[in-house]
């Protein structure tokens, strides 16, 4: 494949993910949300009207959906679905505008400041410098590498925060026809739900393909033969994408849990009505922030992991043989792997939606899993394909100041063995999340004995999840290095990150439905209805933690690269253990995640607290409420979640952006690495063990409330002392598996690519205390 | 200080700390339990005879203590104790007995395996070799190394069991005392249940020192000047210490947490009767777990810290120019050390019994305090002069291959920052886990919105005293590693454990006190008695706290000196953080606490969910035992304890055993290493904040149930929401605190000396797969 074809195919995947999103969002757009007029006060009242148009048998549900309805699904529900999509829509939408303007501040200054360290490394000069990497050939000004990495900066934030914005719109866009296609059937339902997933899966990971390959092309135009430059100036695309990621996560998060566990506490607990009522004020925030928290958080996140896979990918191909050869083909070797990865998704999205039809309730949960076995064998073939097609049979390496000897298929293993690695740890996170298996069973019957043994129970079961993924990780990592050292981990990473549009989409549908439920009970759908969308939920929560499994294991992958990377940009070739400094930022750095989970459980814990005095309040002040004759003043707890959310940002976020800047310069490169090193072993595990007890926990619970065996109804109903344990059980996961556990994966990634930007500074300057 | 110097200071110091804690037990003793006649069935009778002997007014508490009274004091009381503290004593008695006859098995079979390990280095050859470190020179045979290593780890083992039981034995010996003690005041209660946990303290460091002397006079004899082969034996010594603290550890961990979670699970929140209330089933289940965990278990472990510090520096010692100038006393530095230690924590041990004496409620936690404080500041001095005494002024020191410079006050800075980083440990873990400070009072205060919220508060609050500890011991490393490299940890190791014993009598305080306050209960003693045992419980419960943090920030660094001793050992000169087989067991390493930890967890969470059962069966089948009359089936809580407590032992334990050797074995030494600093590096944070989680949700419960401030008051009395939401916090916090946490500790150390025991002979085969 020569210069020109790499140059065809990867625009061209590009905009076919493009254009396929769009065809998605126009099949989700044709259910129509009609505009009828409101009921007035918005409340739960009765319809008269109901309308029951089946379209097949096998969605009933147990038998169950021809008894009582208590909602009608006519024009008036349909209003009243309208007007709560219009306010969760409007509540996220402010929300984020919210956001990005302190982001907007934020991201201005930290472009100064990557300037002034960058720029101040050859002390502003504007003249060549001899090439690190290439003796003997002059590259251009450290003052031109700092002008270009600022600008990558700003398009990889402002890409990153386009990618969330997007994905809001389409969830707040579909949760409302997930609901009203559940009419039509449970099937209908899937494919609304499941499509707009996609959309936001593909134009996500299109775009940043796009984005990156166009960016690489103007910047080329001033760089010229002088690919050191190029491509150490691109990582700012990852610093710019994975910062935006780190405040969407942890600010999206403290929101949704505040809104969550507040709603929770006095709805469900006090109040004793159920979720997603409309009496409780905290409704509307609540999901809202299912929006801005797990959709445009996560959208986020993934799109950072895969920008820093691909940044540093490029840029340890750049000082290796490709590099040197200035083979372009082969040093976008890794951008053709994603954009075969984007024509693969597309095919495996047309087997959940067009291929086959989900028709009952338990069909919805292995068409999601077929999703993911599928995109992994397609991508198996596809990835053996670009790599004989792209690669030279054999090449060098850069390996830490040595070269290594790979041949194009050890290239190929590394992909396929963080594809397959992905899978492994998916599906352990469905084993030890799903209801359908033992642990979670397990986490459920512990309940009779109360909270207590329920929470030993749980944090006993995320202990032992991470046993199977880290040692997937710690395979591939191992299989990767040595074939193809630090190259051969990025190209593992974007192996597990080829198939994130399918990935994405499953994710993505799981706060859909979520949304899609809460729309059901507050619109006074009927029972059928809402049976219908509480099963693409239950299927949603599992989804949820594979997505988040497939994140962190993605994200060790990537951090190791990118300290890879950063510790070749900065000249060290050797990572003692045995020596003072690097041990003991090693140790420093395992105590980060924690540091960074205190802050953010403490976050929600405290702006919950303010949530359940705002909803106490409404309750005991606002007459009718109870009995459903007044409306709540949701702005309100809308507002409380903004500010606590914005707030509480802030800390953790300075944390994790300050430490690798202080400790790269006051203690210099070995200490700094020796953090990186540290916060990514003790990360992960902290990271897998929150995200899967929360989802046990929430799971645990759902198998209570859905009674479906003689052992969930010996626990149940709901109400029972049993669901009230699993109850607690669930919100004390909920800042776990949603705020804390998903935003240690970019705490791990974002320190790692802010060293590898800052490299260069910290290679001629750092180290004030300890050289 | 010459040879005969050393000779004449060492066992001198050892024996002097036997008669002192032959001096404190003979105190103890003179409190008499008299054998009256018992009640007939140990019920809880109402007695006629009240006995009112103040000491001073000073101990009345909150001018509550002419209230009510809802017992007696008199001798029918005092039989009652009598007779309670049998059934502990007895019951403490068989189960360990029980124990050590599964330990003897194993002991005989590992002594077995390490034997055939460590002779298969030379073939089972009978030849001398050339020594590794001193050129030119013959050693003695591998064989003889083996057949040594296996007689210390023989001599470790039986120390460890010895020094465990005698704890158990004084413990089970001064819990009754205390309580009648209590009669006469709270200084006279406090000043038994001290001199009890010194007699403790005393014992243990005593003999540790005095065995580890004699064995390396012994060994001596065989070895002559062959000191590598004769220092490398000695290390078996730490590794029999520390198997055995693994298995008191665990096996008692799970055997107090089971029945302490089971009792309260059903009497408290069920049946809603008081801690320690006799007609509980489990209760005297609890009492002997509190004897055969935190007394036995703690023992050990701390012991085995103690054992396994001395030997590293032992160890290195003896490959440095102190070993090649066969300079004695030199080479005794750590164990002069350790004496110094013993003549310092004597007179601390005054200062709480002699010169002070506590006198008011107030006083105690003050009290146990300052012994901290006045231990750590004597100590200092002692080190100087001991340094001074004993060191010439310069020498080299063994690093990875190379020499290091070192002179005398750089070893004294090493002893001094272990000290004094140990007190900083202590004091930041009493302010996370003490009710007198906002940490737990926010915990406490999140119980208003139920068990949620405390145990989302109390996760953030474990998190967050993690930050301080690992700075401190960070610090810790960087300085004593950068001063005399390994020696210099193992030597600050040694400083932060030159205390033990003042550390340990605090620490064994708190069950002992605890078990007296247990004792008060069953028996029936007035309120005023139960306020005063109270009172010393409470500040037992932050002592223990403090006890552990310690015992965690000693491991890390014992296991970091173990580690370089190792890594030393096999020859090693470099661990590359930047190798495949480095990365891989590092991430590895890092989740086997975790592993750990869930295997714990689980094994409490269904052995208490057993006690949970046969508890309900009893109050349910038993007639009248509700009404207190009739006695409950002690035996049958105490056997479910035993069995769950030693079948559950075992998977943990050969997790962590079988780690090291199938790691060395088949990936060899560097995949090893990575796997100890992983370790480490992750069991560390998971360690701390699972006891400051523990522990401080156990003082928010006393908090809300003392009621001392108005603040407290509001979330009062017992039975009130909040408090049951506490409870169930502290319930989560038993397996926390007691079992997965403190044990880690022991993971860490174990997997790093057993790794320095097997070094030969991983040096020499190891490495089947990936060399």
């Amino acid at each position: 494949m020569g210069f020109s074809a790499a140059d065809a195919v990867i625009p061209a995947c590009a905009v076919i993910g493009i254009a396929f999103a769009a065809w998605q969002w126009f099949l989700v757009a044709k259910v129509k949300v009609s505009a009828y007029a409101s009921t007035g006060n918005g409340g739960h009242g009765r319809p008269v009207f109901r309308q029951e148009d089946e379209e097949d048998e096998d969605n009933r549900i147990g038998g169950e959906s021809d008894e009582e309805e208590d909602g009608g699904d006519g024009p008036a529900a349909v209003a009243r679905c309208a007007e709560i999509q219009n306010a969760i829509s409007v509540g996220a939408n402010s929300f984020l505008f919210t956001q990005y303007k302190y982001l907007a501040a934020f991201t201005v200054i930290f472009a100064v400041v990557i300037f002034l360290f960058l720029g101040s490394v050859h002390r502003f000069s504007m003249a060549s410098q001899p090439c690190q990497y290439t003796k003997g050939k002059m590259c251009k000004p450290a003052l031109a590498n700092a002008a270009f990495t600022t600008a990558a900066f700003l398009l990889g934030a402002v890409t990153s925060v386009v990618s969330g914005y997007l994905g809001m719109r389409i969830a707040t866009f579909a949760n409302a026809r997930t609901t009203l296609e559940a009419r039509r059937g449970i099937g209908a339902a899937f494919a609304t739900a499941f499509r707009s997933g996609a959309v936001m899966g593909f134009l996500l990971s299109s775009l940043g393909l796009l984005v990156l390959y166009i960016a690489i092309k103007i910047f080329g135009l001033y760089y010229s033969d002088d690919w050191e430059g190029l491509y150490e100036s691109i990582t700012g695309y990852g610093l710019g994408g994975s910062s935006m990621a780190l405040f969407g996560r942890v600010g999206g998060g403290i929101y949704t849990k505040a809104a969550d566990v507040g709603a929770d506490l006095v709805g469900k607990v006090e109040r004793n009505i159920p979720e997603d009522d409309p009496r409780n004020p905290a409704v509307i925030a609540d999901n809202v922030g299912d929006n801005v928290g797990d959709i445009a958080g996560m959208g986020s996140d993934l799109f950072g992991s895969y920008a820093e896979s691909t940044c540093a990918a490029l840029f340890v191909a750049s000082i290796s043989s490709f590099g040197a050869d200035h083979d372009f083909a082969a040093v976008c070797y890794p951008l053709l792997i994603s954009s075969a990865g984007l024509v693969v998704c597309l095919a495996t999205t047309l087997f959940a939606t067009d291929f086959f039809k989900v028709k009952t309730v338990d069909a919805v949960a292995p068409a999601l899993k077929l999703q993911l076995l599928i995109s992994t064998v397609l991508m198996t073939v596809a990835a053996l394909v670009v790599t004989f097609a792209a690669l030279p049979a054999r090449f060098t390496m850069f390996d830490f100041g040595e070269e290594k000897q790979v041949r194009n298929w050890h290239l190929f293993l590394c992909v396929a063995i963080g594809l397959w690695a992905g899978l492994a740890i998916g599906f352990t996170t469905e084993y030890f999340t799903s209801n359908a298996y033992s642990p979670v069973r397990d986490v459920a019957d512990s309940c009779r004995t109360g909270a207590a043994t329920n929470v030993i129970f749980g944090l006993a079961l995320g202990y032992k999840s991470v046993i199977v993924p880290v040692l997937a990780i710690a395979v591939s990592i191992y299989v990767s290095f040595t074939l193809a050292s630090i190259y051969g981990i990025a190209i593992a990473a974007l192996g597990m990150l080829s198939t994130v549009a399918t990935g994405l989409a499953i994710d993505a549908y799981g706060p859909i439905s979520d949304n899609a439920g809460g729309i059901a009970e507050m619109a006074g759908m009927s029972r059928r209805i809402r049976q219908r969308t509480d099963a693409l939920d239950a299927a949603g929560n599992t989804t949820a933690a594979i997505g988040k499994g497939f994140a962190i294991g993605s994200a060790a992958l990537v951090s190791l690269a990118l300290f890879g990377a950063f510790v070749s940009r900065a000249g060290v070739t050797v990572i003692n253990v045995l020596s003072p400094k690097v041990f003991a930022g090693m140790l420093v750095g395992g105590m980060l995640p924690y540091w960074f989970s205190a802050m953010t459980m403490k976050s929600v814990g405290s702006a919950a607290l303010k949530m359940v005095e705002e909803v106490r309040r409404q309750f005991s002040t606002i007459p009718g409420l109870m009995e459903g004759r007044a409306t709540p003043d949701y702005a309100s707890c809308v507002r409380i979640s903004t500010d606590a959310s914005l707030r509480e940002m802030m800390p953790p976020g300075a944390l994790v952006l300050l430490a690798p800047l202080v400790t790269g310069t006051f203690f210099g490169v070995h200490t700094l690495a020796g953090l990186l090193a540290g916060a990514l072993v003790s990360g992960v595990q902290v990271a897998i063990s929150a995200s899967n007890s929360g989802g046990a926990w929430d799971n645990a619970k759902k198998y209570i409330e859905a009674g479906a065996s003689e052992h969930a109804k010996s626990l149940g109903p709901k109400g029972s002392e049993a669901h009230k344990a699993a109850v607690i059980g669930d919100t004390i996961g909920d800042p776990l598996k949603d705020t804390s556990g998903p935003s240690l994966n970019i705490l791990i990634k974002l320190m790692a690519v802010e060293s590898l930007v800052f490299a260069p500074f910290f290679a001629a300057h750092g180290g004030l205390i300890f050289n």
